[in-house]
């Protein structure tokens, strides 16, 4: 019943065998972007082979090795060149800029794939032992630097303990509505497990096929459902952690008043205090139908005015999405399906009446939601004094069809020397409009400063009652120095997040990336942490470099 | 703008002007009673006058009174006798036990009014450098120990921190749908403060009117109508906690991925991390309409079952409330109201019909919820072969008319000799039924133990999608030596709960009553709890004795 996940890219994202031509959707792709860019040429920047990268020998002594093997297994332990080069790093823009030029600072010096909580503290004990670093590795899909090879300067070398061999669904209780599995479970998996009982976890990340339970759960992260299924937080019943301490099993009674809520304190803590190893989650019942809507606004301000009615009310949708005038103008743009011939709604809407009506700066949203919501809609007001058209159901299956394959498309623009990153925050929705347009300025600022142009665009992924999630990409020209002019944009556009009072991290967690930031600014988060790390963790090997 | 709540029962729970006369809703309350509990006369236990209690001097010496009003102001440092026996308990039945008899442990030796962050941690830093324990006290309405004075044996003496002129809202955002309050607010201020603009926090507890804000966080509490507006913790967006090592405050993003959730800490944390000072919380728009229904189901399988459902397809109901067959039929022999002179139509159904119809052990479910829900109700199936009678809404319109009213009724029958007693719990659905029947039975082995009769019934108060929340009431004949015999049956039930995986508390806390059976089950808490407050109260001197 296992999800055969097929070989992985070691450079870049998804199947081995899988691409996005950069032509798929438009036979134009490269020359808009090009208009858009404001650049003719492109330096090409192919990636290097990985068995040209030059990596040490592990830093493990045979003796080490064959204790290794003795706790686990003789398979279950690798030194191989390919998989320490794959485990180094995990799928940041930076990461794929590191892992296709071959420059890698840290390599982990062996790979354990456990099968039992007892199995990764016989790893615990050898790492503190023999003063090694370890990082829990759920699918390596981490894109802040969160399963990144890094150790302390005290440390004799890195374990990384790679989950995916801990993936059973462990026990079903239906009249509860929980499920409870080993961590290291793929997305794909755990629907594998529940589908056929009529169950769903719901939990649909962009990472799906490649991420795990419990690295969800690690770095506090949403799927597009989230809406309707919650976030990583919101869907943990209760939890098991191994820690150097020994075995931490959280409770998994309703809402209790019984102290500080423990499970809290281990979603988001990154591998930094113990590895998550087993999880009882919510379920929920398979939808028996779900209905697509999309609808266009005249402008941002409206129809962040909806999105924000929609759940204010407490309406139950199980996905809203709504584009910013970038967004909309980029994918109307691109999404010219050359095997179709022919234009989209949007677009042709937009260029012959939208301008006319009214519709100067239009933006689309794209809701899924049981069919009675939309009655509850019309009933709650939502769209009183609203301007709008409805687009049907075909924008939102479009994105449907689509929706894992975007970051392919990354490695393909890298290909041709063009960066390609998303970055991500949540706010009140009084800051929300403020926000956006603090980051529009700020990546302005670094045009003006680098000559560079970059191409910026952003959604909301993600409505709560006080406020929402949005969502970045931003597309720029590779420079010669492309780290150094990663870390420029990544810093402008964090200052200015945290400047408008969002979250430096809605999904997806803070790692390496957003580790300076998070030191600077949120001292209280970070004196908690620390003072917890000290008693959980005194040596510091569990995922150094990381959130605290 | 104010709510100006009367004076206060030195001794007993509410107003001091109020009373709930034993036969006021049922001429022959006592005689059924006396029939229930097997017994035909009680020990009548009056209370003692409180300025009969003798109370030592005290320990502040005139320099560090004269300290404290300087940091402070002279109006707000009290030391008289009336004020110190007052905040010495809260309003657990053991509490008013000590109370009425006089005999009281410790007391504090000065109550301090603060009316801002700066007073409080000139407080703390008073009694950090004089070696006094510091208890936050909010409503005083804790019923398990929460704000009884304590002191480690290393402290001089105890200073009651009260929060109650700390309770103005300071801010509105509407458009985020929050309001900041400081956290000494009461109840009615602070939906005296949101009503007006047409909002509501919804946070209801029946110590509505003598409990605030920041007791409610810090014990995690909940409401009556939870269910939709959400518990402690769920209405907090961020907070100003003030400590030993300074004040720490908390970011209000939605849902963020940036580390664990330190909200979710100090939820809960019972004063002894700091003192909450101001948060900002979530608010709803007040309701236009709300529906009640009351109905009768077979038995307690069926309505757990119905219940269930509701909850489990998210219909959004206010309330719902099922009492179990020996709650049903206490209230339908006790609500006979003389001035009606009628019977109420449980009484009437059950006596005529309901047997003969299979309805051997009758349970009512009592539910409040937006008119459209109940459209939802039947649209879901939720009643699909289940066998049901519904009542209408009057039983709900005379629960709500007296639903603050019931915990005076325990200082009267404390004069005649009885006690009353609650104590609630959260479990998964797939073990509610179980623990529910494991307190029935070791309830009836301490019968058997001390051959004295106690009346037990319940309630589900709230429901989760994983479980629900059980409240248990027990009357009993109090005996001459009523603390120890509290500590047996308390002790019993405790032990049944956790024996069936209950919370220790769903929504009353830990406090002193549940400390010692936090530290013996639940040390994973335990440990984190003592990590945090080593670093964040090294001297001990928050709420000494409670939780940690």
């Amino acid at each position: 019943m296992k999800y055969i996940s097929s070989a992985k890219k070691w450079n870049g994202w998804g199947h081995a065998d899988k691409r996005f031509p950069l032509n798929k959707l438009n036979p134009d792709f490269l020359k808009i972007l090009s208009t858009l860019l404001e650049k003719k040429e492109f330096q090409a920047s192919p990636s290097t082979g990985w068995k040209d990268i030059s990596i040490p020998d592990t830093r493990l002594s045979p003796a080490q090795i064959k204790y290794l093997r003795k706790i686990s297994a003789v398979s279950r332990v690798s030194t191989n060149k390919f998989d320490r080069i794959v485990h180094s790093r995990g799928r940041s823009l930076p990461d794929l800029i590191c892992l296709r030029s071959g420059v890698i600072d840290e390599f982990p010096d062996a790979i354990v794939y456990p099968v039992s909580r007892t199995e990764i503290a016989g790893i615990l004990d050898f790492a503190q032992k023999h003063k090694m670093a370890v990082i829990p590795y759920g699918g390596g899909s981490s894109v802040v630097g969160g399963v990144n090879s890094i150790k302390l300067k005290k440390q004799n070398g890195i374990l990384v303990v790679n989950m995916e061999r801990m993936n059973r669904m462990q026990e079903i209780d239906e009249t509860s509505m929980t499920a409870t599995f080993e961590c290291g479970i793929s997305g794909p998996d755990v629907e594998l497990a529940l589908n056929p009982s009529g169950y769903t976890l719901g939990h649909f990340p962009q990472s799906f096929e490649f991420s795990t339970l419990g690295g969800w759960l690690a770095a506090r992260g949403a799927g597009y459902f989230s809406g309707v299924y919650g976030k990583a937080e919101n869907m943990l019943v209760c939890c098991s952690m191994v820690t150097v301490q020994g075995i931490l099993q959280t409770r998994d009674v309703p809402a209790p008043s019984e102290g500080p809520d423990l499970n809290q304190l281990i979603v988001g803590s990154e591998g930094t205090l113990g590895i998550i190893a087993e999880a009882t989650v919510k379920i929920h019942r398979l939808e028996k139908k779900i209905n697509h809507k999309a609808w266009l606004f005249p402008d941002y301000h409206t129809g962040i005015l909806v999105l924000r009615r929609l759940r204010q009310v407490g309406i139950r949708l199980h996905m809203a999405r709504l584009s910013d005038p970038e967004e909309t103008r980029y994918f109307s743009q691109m999404n010219n399906k050359n095997e179709q011939g022919g234009r989209n709604t949007v677009l042709r809407l937009q260029k012959k009446i939208l301008f006319l009506f009214g519709y100067k700066s239009p933006v689309v949203m794209l809701t899924v939601g049981e069919p009675g919501q939309y009655y509850w809609i019309k009933k709650k007001n939502i769209f009183n004094k609203i301007k709008y058209i409805s687009l049907g159901e075909k924008p939102v299956t479009d994105w449907f069809a689509s929706r894992y394959e975007l970051p392919y498309l990354r490695d393909e623009l890298l290909n041709v020397g063009i960066a390609a990153d998303t970055f991500e925050t949540s706010v009140l929705w009084s800051r929300l409009e403020k926000l956006r347009d603090g980051i529009y300025s700020a990546v302005q600022k670094v045009e003006k400063k680098t000559a560079i142009k970059y191409l910026l665009m952003s959604h909301v992924s993600h409505a709560y009652e006080t406020g929402a999630a949005l969502y970045f990409t931003i597309i720029y020209p590779l420079s010669t120095e492309p780290l150094e002019q990663w870390g420029i944009m990544k810093k402008a556009v964090t200052d200015a997040i945290l400047k408008h009072g969002g979250a430096l991290s809605h999904h997806h967690g803070i790692g390496t990336d957003h580790l300076p930031m998070l030191k600077q600014e949120n001292d209280v988060t970070y004196f908690f942490l620390q003072s917890l790390k000290k008693d959980l963790d005194p040596e510091g090997i569990l995922n150094p470099g990381k959130l605290v």
